[in-house]
Formats: C-alpha cells, sequence, structure tokens
C-alpha cells in the first residue's frame, strides 16, 4: 500500500574533469514524512567511482539540507532510507578539491530536488511552502526556527486559506527555541515584506493574500538580523484532504 | 475573536478542618493550545485563607500535570495565563499537613477538568484522546512518550476514523525519545488490548473499531514495563472542521 500519487525522479549530468559523471535518484514517501531516515526511501545511483568513505562523507551533509529539511505531517517513520551506489564508470572523484567540490554540489541537487518531489506529492498536499531563515546565530539555530514555522499547523492552515497571517509564523518562531531579538524580526511572503522590525509592514492586505495565492512553493523569508545562520525547510500546506487520507482511508 | 463554543468552568466545595472550602475556576482556549502557560486563560479563585508562595508551591505542579498535558494543535501561544486568586475568608491552609493535601487535590481537580474542557471544545475536536502511559523509567519519559503520541497526526486521524491503528501509537512512541523496549510493549484501546509484548495482540479487529467508536475520551493506556514512570496527556482527534476553521476563517 503507498499513497505516493507520482513516481519520482532526478538526475544531474556533471562535466567532471572531462567526463560525463551521471548522479541520479529516485525515491518513494507521501505521508508519515519527517525524515530523520526512516516511510521514505530514496536510491541514488552514480557512474563515478568514489570510495565508499569519501561517498559517505558527501552523502550525510547532502541528506542534512534536503531529506532531514522536509516533513509533510511532522510524524517520523521508522524506516526512511537513502542508499547510494557508485558504479565506478565514469570519473575518479577524491575526497578533496574540484572535482570533488562538484560531485557533492551535484549529489545534494539530485537529494534537494527528490526531498521536494516527496513533499509536493505530500498527502492531501496543494502547495509547498518554503520556509527560509537567514540571520540566525548559527545553522543549527536557523532550522530549529524553520523546522518550527513549517512544521506548525497553523501556518500551514493559513497557507492552505491563502491567509498572510504573519502572527502564526512570529507564534513559531517564539517557541522554536532559536535564539531571535523581536524588534529586529523581518519577514517576506513572497517579495512581498510583511514584517519589518517585529511589527507589520507597510503593504496591502490583498497583495499579500494574492501572493499566497498565485505562489508554489509558498516562499516565506524570514530575517533574524543576528549573525550568519541561515537554513531552508521545506513543508506542505494542510488540508482537508490530508485529515480524509488518514482517517477514512480504509472505508 | 474567539473559537471558544462553550462556557467552561469548574469548582469544589472541600471540607478542611470542619470549614467548607471553595475552589473555583473558569477558563477560555479552542486552538493554539499546546501550554507553556501562554491563548489559553483560566482564572481560579479560593475563599481559603493560602500565603501566596503556598499557593504558587500548590499551582505549578497541578498545572504541569494538567494543563500542561493538553494539545488541540500541539502550536504553542504566546499568552497563556493561569491565575489563582484567594480570598481567604474560609479555612486557613498551611504549606503542608492533611489540609495542604486537601486542598491541593481539589485544586488540581479543578485544574484537570478546565483543562479537559478546553480540549473537549477544541477546534474542530469530535473526540478526546485520553494518552497514559505507564511503567516508564520516570515519569518525565512517561511524559514524552505520552505527548508524542498526543501529538502525532496519524494518531490524532486514527482516532477520528475509528482506526485501531497501533502501528501508528508505537510509530509515535518510538520517536518520542522515551526509553522501552519493543518486545515489552503493550497497549489497550478502552478495555481492549492490542498489543501484548510489541506483537498484535488477539482481537478481532471490528471490536476494536467498535470501542473507538463509542469512547469519548478514548483511552489508550501504553504499558512499558521498564520502571514506575506514568503521565496522562490529552488531546483531540484532527478533522476536517480543524483544517476548515484555520484556513478558510476570515471569508
Amino acid at each position: 500500500l503507498t499513497t505516493d500519487t507520482v513516481p519520482k525522479e532526478y538526475a544531474v549530468e556533471l562535466d567532471i574533469e572531462g567526463k560525463r559523471v551521471r548522479i541520479g535518484g529516485c525515491c518513494k514517501g507521501a505521508g508519515m514524512i519527517s525524515p530523520k531516515m526512516a516511510t521514505m526511501l530514496a536510491f541514488i545511483t552514480t557512474d563515478a567511482e568514489v570510495a565508499p568513505t569519501v561517498l559517505q562523507g558527501m552523502l550525510r551533509p547532502a541528506v542534512a539540507r534536503t531529506f532531514n529539511c522536509i516533513s509533510v505531517d511532522a510524524d517520523q517513520s521508522t524506516n526512511d532510507t537513502v542508499l547510494l551506489l557508485a558504479s565506478g564508470r565514469s570519473a575518479r572523484i577524491g575526497a578533496d578539491g574540484e572535482a570533488a567540490a562538484a560531485f557533492s554540489a551535484g549529489l545534494e541537487e539530485v537529494c534537494r530536488e527528490l526531498a521536494l518531489q516527496i513533499v509536493r506529492d505530500g498527502e492531501g498536499t496543494t502547495r509547498v511552502i518554503e520556509v527560509r531563515v537567514k540571520g540566525a546565530k548559527d545553522d543549527a539555530d536557523a532550522h530549529r526556527a524553520a523546522r518550527a514555522i513549517g512544521e506548525s499547523l497553523l501556518v500551514k492552515t493559513a497557507v492552505y486559506g491563502n491567509d498572510p497571517n504573519w502572527g502564526r509564523v512570529l507564534v513559531a518562531l517564539g517557541y522554536s527555541g532559536a535564539d531571535f531579538d523581536p524588534d529586529r524580526v523581518a519577514l517576506w511572503m513572497e517579495d512581498l515584506q510583511i514584517v519589518n522590525g517585529g511589527v507589520r509592514a507597510d503593504y496591502r492586505e490583498e497583495d499579500a493574500e494574492q501572493r499566497l495565492q498565485d505562489a508554489s512553493p509558498v516562499h516565506l523569508v524570514i530575517e533574524l538580523a543576528l549573525g550568519d545562520g541561515a537554513a531552508t525547510f521545506w513543508s506542505s500546506d494542510m488540508t482537508e484532504a490530508y485529515v480524509r487520507e488518514n482517517s477514512v482511508y480504509r472505508t
């Protein structure tokens, strides 16, 4: 039994030291999605030759910034998996240097696109929410804030309803545990500034609603103006369809 | 603007050292409910004479086991409040002894009944879920497990759908961070044992569905068989009505 509605796959072709290197992947997952590597399955292959420890060293941070930065329902699964296999038929990639950097970037792109396909196909999802937190004390704090905002049921239902409810965003930031100074917080929904220095910016309500209605993903950008920490987290809106799919699915 | 649909109030009358002592309270709250003392407001009064520090010492653990053990949507608010006022017109209560114990128990009953009225009136709620975890390493671990199960969207939608989906309960236990041995876990839904030693107990599916359909609150009891830790947590089922109320409430 799966609730996935579309195949999820992505590949990049890189030019590394004159050789064509391919990294491709496919994955499944639509509900019980809040991966700490547990219902989500992803399989990635490459034709490069890379030592297993080097591959693992590249995969771990890529997964941390992609698969582990998505949530459909905040319910962790018991069996998320990302497997990466290398056939060794194209370029040889070492642990460092330009080739390694190019390969790592390609690998992260594949992970990010696959992770996004899971959120886009999330149970009941009508739109993806991309939460970008900048200017945090550090990256971990930025992630904490971005996850709390992205997983908030009130933020997720507001997006579903095209409601530019910035109070809900700030409340989730507040309980996230991240350090911030309320007087410095700024928030954009798409290109429209909604909050400036902790208070409502000068915008027209109907403009904000229109931005939310037209966008997918919906971009929420939060500037904390404290430091250099940044993180991006992807979640989905919360809809009646999610509730139906998970309550009456057997009848 | 409030989404509360009913008044929420409760009182007890105690007989303490020959005197009638009253403790009464009222509260509001229906959404953005996951109190760490922040949208929820509760006001409790008593006619006893109790020193402020003694009252605070009694109120804090009562709130920890009642108001702080409920969740409608896991979204903390910025302004939950419990106020307790004493007029001093009935008995004088000290910090210790029988009178203090009787008063504390009465106070906790008022807190618990008010907290339950909030969950019962939670936005979109059709039924309350009472999660009782026993046999945990300690009370804090039991609370961690009970909260994770109570707040799981998949458990909340399963209860809404009368689906005895014990896998979802065990998954939430798994990611709660609480210590447990899967082979020892037992689960009851109402009086029906669903899991025994980590595997499905011998029950008929239609009996379990019937239990869920008839019960409110729905009692989920989890025995970890590790220690003496125990906790109770109250949440609500997740319904299409919750989503509607929080997405299209302005239109």
